[in-house]
């Protein structure tokens, strides 16, 4: 049936890493066209010039690391916004050839990030394997597939063992259990999903100096309208816009009231504010609505201004 | 002519008062019918119950007291509005009746707050003078004006000369030179005039309870939007409402966006807000708009917040 | 037998009055000696000259006024403490000559504030008499003792009968039965008494310019150690140590490291500051000590860093 | 010659990346033993376990990645201190073996983070080579060396030719060319250097929960000490000592009286607080030092409360 064509999502490649699992996740690419790219800045610029409808790329500590550069792609160019953030569960797999047995396994490669986080196991199961590091997990998995491989084994995502066909010796290997990895969906500038009462708002707020003081009036400008933050990270910008940008997630949708009002605040009395989008939260925690910071407080508040004015 | 009644102020009496004086400051009083009362209370009542169009009371460290009392009892009882802020140079005459010398004013009456403004003086240039208490300075010169007074000489605003027909022996005569006093003009709520770019709002803030911080937290309402006090001043409350409510005096008219957004959030905020009026400064001084704080900051903030919203 | 002389007190006066009341409540007043002044600036005079070895004077919304001038003296002039707070109920009662019957009050004195407070009664139980308004309380009541007196009654002070040898006609008259005011006792510096665990220190703070946060910023510095304000009021100074000055009660005692390092933020960052005193709250409530806050959590942190220091 | 033993570094390998470039710009790197580890956790281990008297890894976006490895094996585990920041500018070489002309180089090897960062001079000059991905930059430029490489360049830290014995076809390929990466010098807890006048002082606090206002709570501690900050960052801490951390860079040394106050109001009143080391910073700005923030005004506060308490 001829029809609407597939979307395209672009993300940080290569196959079989847990940004692939992470968009492999969402509903609507599942009958989408996938592509992965060399590097954040690619995936970005997909999205930008219109090849891509949307990229996912890691926005938090991702064991493909990554995150600084998804920042900086993310504050300067042309705008995107965050339209999904996505949590995946940072889980191992130690993979081979069909037929591999662990004790043959003497040569094991994986990512650096990977070989840290799986090192106990490592050091207990595969005690005398030698672990050679490459670019990435995918990569490490990519090369056990191929026929003589320098490998027999590599450390790798879950979905590794789909993508090039590896049988799973051993899964859930990471020392430690409960570590999750935050991916975001990026598109083009639009009107933002309506809110759910669990969304996040991203931002990048540029401050005009940097006297002690300013960075709390920053923050106060989210606190006088009851905002809270769950992320803030500052990076220094060699720009003329002030030494300093913040990266922030803030607990709220831009269509509340208290957001809105905050997000005027900070656009006014900071040297520049970049929205980076409002979003359901992957985790799915409430939003607080503090005393006073209700949508109908804000209009019954305006109510009595009008009032005010008007008497 | 038959036609407007003439306006009708009450002020807090007795004549020949510094209240009066700051009455007959404005030019609305010239033709108007001026009635002096016995308190605040019954001069802000006359205006409550529509006997007086307007009502002048002192609101800070007048030498003739009451600040409490007005503070009080604008802060409950029907709403009221201040109109007018008047500043009156706080300076005393030695008044007698015509006829008297400085040598024969052997008891002299006054105010005990004015006695203590003069003592100084008193010291040296009557010094064998007997100083006796009234209730009010104009008091004491009704005293001096009687036929057989008790009283040589009365110490008093330079007003009360005219009023009781008395000589000016002496003026200028309180120790310190540059004392003001000030009073305001209430009225029955309306819409405020319109801002002037010298304007002054005051508000009686009750907040929620007391925890360190709670003081802190209204005041940010103010600082968040760039909104500056001239004044602020505690006072228990006894009731549900909270422990504390607080006297404010912010620069700027309910008009301006900064404030508007600053009533809201502590009408939001806070156990309870009420507005006590927006009016030119008596002191002329232009009010300072910092970065970013202006209307037209104001509105290009909500001009591109409107924009992300229906991006 | 020869001894140690009394100690003496001197206070607002004149006799009769609740500040009389108000001293006379101390142990301490018992066998001293007590001299009425006839102004706030008087008595505190007397203390800083040695003639006194202590004062009593309003310090709160007195219905003998005074607040702002007590304020003013004690912020300026060689320095005072307050070493006792004192609350005292404020009641008014009729009095009258002996054998003087409620329906032969005709004229009846009194001050203007006593007046605004007993309006209602007044007006229910005495609706014919003419009410004529005296300097004071005591005054007026000084009057009715008198013979030929040109008064039938006065409402004053409870004490005022004693001191007048008035008979107590009627008493508990105030329309609002709650109010109580406050006064203090005032001596030379010396060391505070112990900290009680009920504790109040006031201070003036003078800040060094009013841009939008210089209130705030001086607040922090009371809110970064958990010390709560429990009044604050600010007077313009027109000195060159800045527009404003802040009269402040901080929960607390100066012994208290909370209260200590918050003096001492003060004193380094603002244009000056001067200590009134700590002392016990009349109120006696229990100073609260937030998580964190205690001499011990001081303690333990100094060892804390003292170790960071040496490691 | 019998003696001292060389001391002995641990750094993130591999040999050649920029990591290695940070700590043979030491001066103490000189004469010691230098050793290549596969990760920050091995490199930072090594010191805690004696084997290592210090180590240098990646603290702030660094090419090789891996900050946020670097922040969270900082705040757990056995107290490490940063004794020294590295700032190294990230420029970037074409190498290739000797006698290689820049037309031979078909395939090209590098890390992502370097691709990204290079990618513009990549088209422009090698527009027809393929760029494959390798684990690290040094890892490339390894192959590269190696007899019969697959690789005919690697794209990689100047340090590299010399550690691989490779010649530099062209160097400052970098797009963007004021790129610096921060490293840290890590060893175990002893007492900081004595502050230099420009000094960097890093933590870890843990709050205690998230309600808005908890941050600006937290960062009060700073300001009302004058404290400014060069670097915050938020992470999820997922333990029972709160929802968050913040990796926070303060200006200043702990032996300054400012941040030792700091420091303690942070302990008293957060989770907990680990402390990172102070020491000099790599960019050599001097503290900037507040009114009233001085160790000077500490004392003569200190003195001045000291008169206060015993007066």
């Amino acid at each position: 049936m001829p029809g609407v064509p597939p979307a395209r999502y672009a993300y940080l490649g290569p196959q079989g890493t847990f940004t692939e699992a992470a968009l492999r996740s969402l509903p609507a690419a599942r009958n989408a066209e996938l592509q992965p790219l060399g590097s954040v800045g690619a995936a970005l610029d997909a999205v930008r010039s219109g090849e891509a409808d949307g990229a996912v790329v890691p926005i938090e500590n991702s064991v493909e690391g990554a995150v600084a550069v998804t920042l900086d792609e993310l504050s300067s160019g042309d705008p995107l916004i965050i339209t999904r953030e996505i949590h995946v569960e940072v889980q191992f797999s130690l993979l081979a050839k069909p037929g591999t047995a662990p004790v043959d396994i003497r040569r094991v490669a994986t990512h650096p990030h990977a070989e840290a986080q799986c090192r106990r196991w490592l050091a207990t199961h595969l005690p005398d394997a030698e672990v050679i590091l490459e670019s990435s997990t995918a990569q490490a998995a990519a090369i056990v597939a191929v026929q003589d491989s320098p490998y027999d084994g590599a450390v790798a995502a879950p979905i590794a063992a789909t993508t090039y066909r590896l049988a799973t010796l051993a899964s859930n290997i990471a020392d430690r259990t409960d570590a999750v990895t935050r991916f975001v969906l990026v598109s083009r500038p639009a009107a933002p999903q309506p809110p759910t009462g669990s969304d996040k708002t991203s931002l990048v707020v540029f401050i005009r100096d940097n006297h002690p003081g300013a960075l709390l009036e920053m923050l106060e400008q989210f606190a006088a309208r009851g905002v809270d933050l769950t992320r803030i990270e500052s990076r220094p910008t060699g720009t003329a816009l002030g030494e300093y940008c913040f990266f922030i997630d803030a607990v709220g949708h831009v269509a509340d009231q208290r957001m809105g009002e905050a997000l005027m605040g900070l656009r006014r009395t900071c040297a520049d504010v970049r929205f980076l989008g409002s979003y359901p939260r992957a985790d799915g925690k409430v939003t607080p609505v503090g005393q006073g910071t209700s949508d109908s407080d804000f209009t019954a508040a305006q109510r009595w201004l009008t009032s005010l004015r008007n008497a």
